[in-house]
C-alpha cells in the first residue's frame, strides 16, 4: 500500500504554500468532482472552478488566483498542474518498479548478461547475451532484450516489448507494451526488378526520461544510429524510421510517422496522425497540428497545420471534393475573367 | 473435428424455412464459387446471383427473393447473411475455446489469481496477482494479464496480448494478438520546459461481446476509466486514448485514432484511418467515411466525410495542391470580380 | 565474429571490376564519412562525391562514372548500391540465423510439430500442434506459431511475432517484432442492431523473400486466403485486411492500410500512410505517393498522388481550409461570372 502524507509535508517537499490545516492527511489524488476525504484534487482549468465549492477533497492544489474561492485546505503555487503531477507520482508510485528486486525463476537470462542486483526481471522475460540492465529497472513478462542491448537505471519496460541488438536506453525510460525498439529500417536496393536488403547496422540510442507508447516502432539506423534524445515523449503507435533524430523534450501524439533520416528539433509538439517525410528538417520549438503532412523542411519555428478537407455531410463533401480536381482550372478561369474584365474597363475608359 | 448438421436441423435451430432435401448434410461453409458437396453457401449480394445455377454447394442460404432461381436445397430467411454467420459460427467453433480446460504447466500464474476451472491458460501466458479469469475463457501464449485485471466468461485472448493493471473485460470478448489494453495515457504537465508525467490511475473497462483487433492500443484513464461498451467492434491498429468512451455496438475500421476524452455514441460506424480529436462528442448513429478527420463535435447524427484531395496523376495533383494554398485569395478575387461586374452592369443600366 | 574478405575475393564473388590493391582486407561496411581502414564504403548518390577525396575507407564501391575521382581501391560496377547491399549482407550475416541449431529447453514445442533439425527455436517461443518449421529458420523468443502454421526455409521470425492457425510463409521471409499474421478479418453481419461475427476461415499465404515490418497486421481471409506474393516488402505498422492480394515485389511504406479484398499488382511502390479502400484494383507497376487515398480502382499504371492540404502557418491554413467548404459555391460563381461577362461582351458586340 502507498504511503500517506500530510498537507504540510507535501508543501515542504515540493515548495508550495500550505493554506488551512497542515495536518490534513492525503492518501491519493482524484478530480474535484469525485474526490473523497483522503484525496488531493487540483484546479488548473478555470472551467472547473464551480466544483471548488462542493468538492469533498481533503485538499486542493491551485494557483493564487483561485485561492480565495477555495473552502478546503490547499497547496498554493504557480503551475498547480505540475505540482499536482509531482504529488500524484509520489502518492502513486509505479507498482512494477516497487516490486522486490531479482530475476524471476521463469525468466531466461543469458549468463553473459549483467543485471544490477536491484533490477527486477519478471517471469518469462528474455535477456540475451551481453545485455546490461541498470539499477532498479523493471523488465516485464514477455519482454525480450536482444544481445548487447543496454537498459539504464530506473527504467520500466512493460510486458511484450522488444529491444533489438545493441540498442541503448538511458535512465528513467518508460516503454509501453508491444513497442519495438531497433527493428530493421526499411532499406532496399533495386536490381533486376528485385529488392536486395540493405543490412541495418546502426542501433537505436534513447536518452533519459523518454516515454515510448504502446505499439511504437523505432527502427535501427542503417549505418549510424537512430537517436531519441532526452525527455522525448512518444504516444502510441508512432513509427520512427531509420536514421531519424528526435530532439530533446519533443512530444509526439499517437499514430504519427517520421520517415527515414528526418531530423526533428528540440521542444517540438507534434499532433496525432502527423506525417513527416524523409530527410526533412524541423526546427526547435515547431508545433504541428494533428493530421499535419510535412513534405518539405520547415525553415522557421512556428505553428503549422495541414489536414484533409473539412468534415461535412457526405453529399456536400463530395461536391467540394470533386471541385478540388478543378482547382487549377478554376484559378485559370479567374485569371481569364480578370483579364477580360480589365479589357472591358479599359475599352470603356477609352470610349468615355 | 467439427460436428455436421442436416439442413433440417439448421432450419430448426435458427428458425429458417428449409426448402428441398432436409436430410442434406452440412459440414462447413464456403462461397458459392468454391463450395463442395458438404458445404453450405450463401447469397446475399445479388451480384453473385449467376453463381446459383452452377454452384456445387450442398445447400444455399438466401432470401425469399432469390429462392425461385436456386436449384439446390436451401434455407430461406430474411437477412440471409446474418443466418449464414450464425451457422458458420456453429460449424466452425473457435479451436482455442474448444481446448481442454486447465492451466498449462509452462504458464506462470500467481497464487492469488482466481482462474475458473473451465478456463484455458496456454503455455507461457502470465497471470499476475489478484487476476480473475472467468469460465471457459482462453488466455493465449505470451499474453500477460497484469495485477488485478479481470477477464469475464467465454473470452478469447489471442497470443501476445497485454492487459494492464485492474482493467476489466466483460463476457465473450475477443482480443487479437499484440493488442494492448490499459497502457498509460499520454498525459504530461509542462514545467521549466520539461514534461512531468501525470500518473494514469484509471483503468479500461470493456463490456460484453467486444472484439479488439490486432495491435489495437486502448489507454487507461487518467483518473476515471476509459470505457468500451457492449458490442463494440474495433479493427486492427486503432488507437483509443485515455478517458475515451465508445458507445455500445459502434464499429470502427482499422487504423482510426480517437484522442483523449472523446465520447463516441452508440451504433456509430467509423471508416478506416479516421481521426477524432480530443474532447469531442459524436452522437449515436453517426457514420463517418474512411479518412474522416473530426475536428469539432458533431451535433446531429448523419453520414459525414472528409478526406484528403482526390487521387490524381502526380503532375495534376501537384497543380491543384498548389492552388489549395491560394484558395482564400481565389475566393477574394471572385468577390472582387462580382463587385466589378455588378458595377459595370449598374453603369450600363444607368447609361441605357 | 564475421569473416573478412579481400577486395579481389569480393570482386570475384559478385562480378565487379577490382581497381587498385586486390589484397585490401574488408571486414565491414560503413559510409564514406565514417569509414575506417577495414571498411568498404559506397558512392551511389552523387551528392556525396566530395567525400571520396577524404574517405579513410579501405575501398569504395562505385560506378564507372566516378572511378576516375576515387583515390582508394575500388569495386567498379553498374548499380553500385545493389553491389554494396550484397557485400554488406555477406559481411554482416544475421546473428540470429547464425546461432547454433536446435530447440531451446525453455521453448514450448508441441509433439506433433515438425521442426527441421537445422532450425533454431529460441527460448520461450511457442510452437503449437502440426506446425512445420523449415531448414535454418529462426523463431524468436515470445513468438507464437499457432496450430498448423508453416514456416519455410531460412526465415527469421523476430521476437513477439504471432502467426495464427494454418498460415503459411515461404522461404527467406523476415518478420519483425510484434507483427501479427493471420488474425481474424473484420467481418460482421448486422441483425437487430447487433453485430454477428463472420468466422474468418481462410488463412494468410506469404511467398518467398517477403519482409514484414514491426507491428504489421495481416488478417486471414474470410473464406479464401489473404495473399502476399514473392518479394513483397512491408514497412512497419501496415494493416492488410482480409482477402487482400499484394502482388510480387511490391513495396509499401509504413502505416499504410489496405482494406478488404483490395488487389494490389506486382512491382508497385506505395508511399507511407497511404490508404486503399476495399475491393479496389491497383495495376502492376503503380506508384503512389505518401498519404495517397485511393477511393476507386486505378485503370492504368502510373504515378499517382493525393494528400491533405499543404502545410502552412495555422492562420493561413485555416483560411484556406474554410474555403474548401465553399469550393462548389466558388465554382458556380465563376460559371455565373463567365456567363455574365459573355453576355456583356455579346451586347457590346451587338451595339458596336
Amino acid at each position: 500500500v502507498s504511503k500517506s502524507y500530510t498537507l504540510a509535508e507535501l508543501a515542504r517537499i515540493f515548495g508550495a504554500a500550505c493554506v488551512g490545516d497542515g495536518g490534513t492527511v492525503i492518501a491519493r489524488v482524484a478530480d474535484l468532482g469525485s474526490a473523497e476525504s483522503d484525496c488531493l484534487a487540483f484546479l488548473s482549468n478555470p472551467d472547473y472552478l464551480p466544483l471548488l465549492a462542493t468538492t469533498r477533497a481533503a485538499a486542493v492544489v491551485l494557483s493564487q488566483d483561485h485561492a480565495d474561492t477555495c473552502p478546503r485546505p490547499m497547496l498554493v503555487r504557480d503551475n498547480p498542474y505540475a505540482l499536482y503531477a509531482k504529488i500524484a507520482l509520489l502518492l502513486h508510485p509505479d507498482k512494477d518498479l516497487s516490486l522486490k528486486p531479482g530475476i524471476h525463476s521463469a525468466a531466461v537470462v543469458a549468463a553473459s548478461a549483467v543485471i544490477d542486483s536491484t533490477a527486477i526481471i519478471a517471469p518469462l522475460a528474455v535477456v540475451e547475451d551481453n545485455v546490461r540492465v541498470g539499477p532498479r529497472s523493471y523488465i516485464g513478462s514477455g519482454t525480450v532484450l536482444k544481445r548487447g542491448s543496454v537498459i539504464g537505471a530506473d527504467c520500466k519496460l512493460a510486458p511484450n516489448v522488444t529491444v533489438c541488438d545493441d540498442c541503448r536506453l538511458g535512465n528513467r525510460v518508460i516503454v509501453h507494451p508491444a513497442a519495438v525498439i531497433g527493428a530493421d529500417g526499411f532499406g532496399f536496393a533495386a536490381e533486376d526488378r528485385q529488392w536486395i536488403k540493405i543490412p541495418q547496422l546502426g542501433a537505436v540510442v534513447i536518452g533519459d526520461d523518454v516515454e515510448i507508447g504502446a505499439g511504437v516502432a523505432i527502427d535501427r539506423g542503417t549505418l549510424k544510429d537512430t537517436i531519441i534524445e532526452n525527455g522525448v515523449k512518444l504516444d502510441n503507435q508512432i513509427h520512427v524510421a531509420h536514421n531519424v533524430r528526435i530532439g530533446a523534450h519533443t512530444a509526439i501524439a499517437a499514430q504519427s510517422g517520421i520517415a527515414g533520416s528526418a531530423s526533428i528539433g528540440n521542444y517540438c509538439a507534434i499532433g496525432g496522425a502527423a506525417g513527416i517525410l524523409g530527410h526533412l528538417q524541423i526546427p526547435d520549438g515547431t508545433r504541428l497540428n494533428a493530421f499535419s503532412q510535412v513534405t518539405q523542411s520547415i525553415d522557421q519555428a512556428g505553428s503549422y497545420a495541414s489536414s484533409g478537407m473539412p468534415l461535412e455531410p457526405v453529399a456536400q463533401w463530395r461536391r467540394n471534393w470533386v471541385r478540388v480536381k478543378q482547382l487549377d482550372e478554376m484559378a485559370k478561369k479567374i485569371r481569364a475573367l480578370e483579364n477580360k474584365l480589365a479589357e472591358l474597363e479599359k475599352n470603356k475608359t477609352r470610349r468615355s
